[in-house]
């Protein structure tokens, strides 16, 4: 009955699958887990849900839909601002526990993805709805003339498996001197690779 | 004892839990589910490995030394030929079962890292033994004049992460075509700002 849930129980719910991701990972989470992360019952989460995995996919349906907002809330609409934070966004901060226990709960649903029709599905779209949220800037760039005319959709592909490739080393393992040079290296490669000659990286990235 | 499991033994093993693995991941491992993939009983593997995490250490080891095995291999004495083989090794095929598997099964045990330090401890020696075999080649490309000045321990590490991001939206999501021109891209890069001026990819990647 997931459709019906109404938004304040999903927002408890979906913090608590979280918390308790980040805690326990999926592999040994159960709804006991869950609710031990929310002021609220077992059976709480058994009114609205009616398995484990029907709350994993609450929290990847909000997981999807959080990166969404924060790509299209970067506050520019300059395509060479835009593209950089939404880069930095996808890395992800180390740092902040939210970002750590959300890329690598994510990064265990990928590994289940073959095994899991409803997990294959959303992370398919999701990571198709960034490729293309990140394909749609680097067009706006090229048409502007701050950008090379380089592949929208492959540029994009690509900058997204580099995102993608350091939530092992750096957010699972903590390799943080690894976080700092691949983020370095990134940067380097908007700088020159995609953006104009005479076009400069944005102040906070140079 | 698995210090002690004799090499025929350890291989019989290792092979059954890549296998089931593949078949089940790492959260629904069981040692009967290992056993079933293989002609010995259930006891058999109790006998050598006292736990199913046990079993999965011993083919997170073998999985270490196949990948650096193979890096090893690299039948060039050339470093712009050792560094495009390198990263085609590490991106993998996915038509390629025992990759796919492999790969995938990594990155599960990638997500269980901040729970168990068994893997943790593996998988940071692993990440850090590829990126000191690519900085290395990076390096003597350097010093025969074949690449650029670049960073070497920052350009392996970013190309790590590339090659790792593949992981999920090709192996275990089946977007073949992000993998292709992600492919297209990382060699690109290699040739545009890894390798000096006048210098070709080899003939196989151009």
């Amino acid at each position: 009955m997931s459709d019906a849930v109404p938004d304040v129980a999903r927002a408890e719910i979906v913090g608590a699958v979280r918390r308790a991701l980040a805690k326990h990972g999926y592999a040994r989470l159960t709804t006991k887990k869950v609710a031990a992360e929310s002021e609220k019952s077992e059976a709480f989460f058994f009114y609205h849900y009616d398995t484990k995995d029907d709350l994993v996919v609450a929290f990847l349906d909000w997981a999807t839909e959080r990166s969404a907002e924060r790509l299209a809330a970067i506050d520019s609409d300059d395509p060479v601002t835009r593209l950089f934070v939404a880069c930095d966004v996808l890395v992800g901060d180390y740092e902040d526990e939210d970002d750590r226990g959300i890329n690598v709960a994510m990064m265990e649903l990928l590994s289940h993805a073959p095994h899991d029709e409803a997990f294959h599905d959303r992370l398919s779209a999701y990571k198709r709805s960034v490729i293309d949220e990140l394909a749609a800037i680097v067009s706006l760039g090229i048409e502007s003339g701050a950008f090379r005319d380089v592949d929208p959709e492959a540029t994009a592909a690509y900058l997204l498996m580099t995102a993608d490739g350091t939530t092992g080393a750096v957010m699972a393992l903590g390799m943080t001197d690894v976080g700092e040079k691949v983020r370095e290296r990134l940067f380097d490669y908007l700088t020159s690779t995609v953006l104009a000659d005479g076009v400069s990286p944005p102040a906070a990235f140079a």
